[in-house]
């Protein structure tokens, strides 16, 4: 079992990486005394394929668990359906030593850690995260939050995980799309501050697209470490947790003009990173060579899905509304060298939109159709 | 000017006390920078009597200032109204840096700080209590939160104001049973905290209770200083904050079951404290002569209005429903002596019929018409 821990005080917590760690869920909650009554929140196709084994482990270990459903999508992920999850865990008379389950991916982990943070002006909750994106990003880092028509994650709050149990082997029924969504998150860790593990990747990238699971718990044990290390030191985004945005800036616009159903958010990640590493050879911060490296390998996950015809406009004008944006600039994470960033804030459109057409020209399926 | 700190490490904060403050309210947003982004919400009974002064304040020191109008009443504390400001602040482009001003009353304030608290994951926000209530307890301590169908502030967060700045000539304008609802929560302070204060309180009651200004700053003052030196220690309510809830146990049961609306919140604590004192001399932990001193007090405020014919088990299965409840008993904050309290979770419901029952012949006005 692989063990990484997030150090923010009264707030600290472990987060557990091993194959067949659901078997485990019970014994764990004793070990950190967590309140007897349990709220297990999942959508009814991940419940089925690991919903018993949670339960049944909680439950021989003496837990009440309450199993509460949500259809899955970022459709779901509001104010409205958290507002039936409070209504139920009234019901069922949920206490402040009750505890919340967030079992699958980053909807469900997003939406339960709002309600958590909010019910009862807080009460524990525990991540076990099913995705890959989950459990090397979502589910560390204390982000929760629900989506207003006016814009996604509009509406959240810090709130850290009292655990974060991750059961590698839940991957294996992971779609490979999915799969990939997670590796581009992956990768973003090397590129924004660990050098020798993106050169690692680099290597192992085939077989790791192959969703081999030889380096799996290796590979996700280090993107706990490095996102545990930087909201550790940034709990609540004041300033060097921004590295994390890498890719995002564009990203998000991208997720957002494409009415959220083109891309995963790990293929709007990947294009934004393409966009961002080409700013930064533009900048001339990343030489050609390394600009083309980091390229190579991004493109090594797989083919980036069509976008189709966008309006790069309409792109820049969502930039300009997203949430990172503070003092009324668009904030840019770039790259000085792999393992490396800076922050810059003073791109003009014209530069952006030249970066745009270049990637779009270098990656052809993207506009393909 | 009066000046009390909350001391909350990174999290601390001002309040300033004095007649006249609203004027000040530009130079004191300066002096704690915040962001020109300044968005004010209020309802339109208290904006109209003091919102033009804080408004005008904010502009002439370079605020750019956008009133946001919220009805009034406990009925509008919903999810609801918060989704409705949220999409304003979006429409409005409000950022990570924007203030959010919360001025009137309880209502506003925990609707306020709520909708502070999760826009963005958190943004400022600066309390101007216009309310006796507001001023001495809900304006101070960081909880925010909105009420649920299945009940009230169910849902909501801890988040400090940036500052509160509690200008006393506003409460020239206050009706006089809602000056009277502050009034019980300002004895409160003295009973459970200083014996001293509680005496003061006692000699001046006559003329405080007609809102003789004499005292008043002084008066909340300290009430400030005692919540924010009981909130410090316990920021989340984890133990040592439960005695604010002197009153409240039996007081939240009688307010909700009156439907919200025969008692204000300070009247249903008022009897609250009645019943507490009256279970502490019960079980010997104060003798006769202190619990009759105490309950001469609470009456020379203002008569209790009545309350009508109450159903006894309604007002215990409530109780029982009440979210201070944790490991399923009903915690009921005691006194030892007047300055000092004890937490009982051990009182059968047959002594709390009898004390109430006692309560009700003790002030008839209660149970008139």
């Amino acid at each position: 079992m692989k063990e990484v821990r997030v150090k923010l005080g009264p707030r600290s917590y472990q987060i557990l990486i091993a194959p067949g760690l659901h078997n485990q869920t019970g014994a764990l909650f004793l070990e950190h005394t967590l309140g007897k009554k349990v709220f297990l929140i999942s959508n009814k196709t991940v419940f089925s394929l690991h919903g018993g084994t949670v339960c049944d482990s909680l439950k021989s270990a003496g837990f009440k668990v309450k199993e509460i459903f949500i259809p899955d999508g970022e459709a779901y992920k509001t104010l409205h359906t958290a507002e039936n999850i409070y209504a139920y865990l009234a019901a069922q008379r949920a206490d402040r030593d009750s505890t919340i389950v967030a079992l699958g991916g980053g909807v469900t982990g997003d939406l339960s850690g709002f309600v958590a943070a909010t019910f009862l002006r807080g009460i524990n909750y525990v991540q076990l995260p099913t995705t890959l994106l989950a459990q090397v990003d979502s589910s560390i880092g204390g982000k929760t939050g629900v989506n207003h028509q006016k814009g996604k994650n509009m509406v959240g709050v810090f709130h850290q995980p009292r655990l974060v149990l991750i059961d590698t082997t839940s991957l294996s029924t992971l779609p490979q799309r999915d799969f990939h969504s997670g590796l581009y998150e992956i990768l973003k860790y090397g590129l924004i501050y660990d050098e020798r593990f993106f050169y690692f990747l680099e290597r192992i990238l085939t077989s790791l697209s192959k969703q081999d699971k030889k380096h799996l718990d290796e590979v996700i044990s280090r993107c706990c470490e490095i996102k545990a290390e930087v909201t550790s030191q940034d709990e609540k985004e004041t300033g060097f947790r921004e590295i994390l945005n890498f890719g995002h800036t564009f990203g998000h616009a991208l997720e957002a003009v494409t009415g959220y159903n083109l891309l995963t958010h790990g293929e709007a990640v990947a294009i934004g990173m393409l966009i961002a590493t080409e700013l930064s050879r533009e900048l001339e911060l990343l030489d050609q060579k390394t600009s083309e490296r980091i390229g190579t390998v991004i493109r090594g996950v797989a083919p980036l899905p069509s976008i189709g015809k966008l309006n790069f406009m309409e792109i820049l004008e969502t930039m300009e509304h997203d949430k990172k944006r503070k003092d009324d600039l668009i904030h840019f994470v770039l790259l000085k060298r792999i393992g490396k960033t800076t922050i810059r804030k003073d791109l003009d459109s014209e530069l952006i939109a030249r970066v745009w057409n270049k990637v779009l020209l270098a990656n052809p399926s993207l506009s393909a159709g």
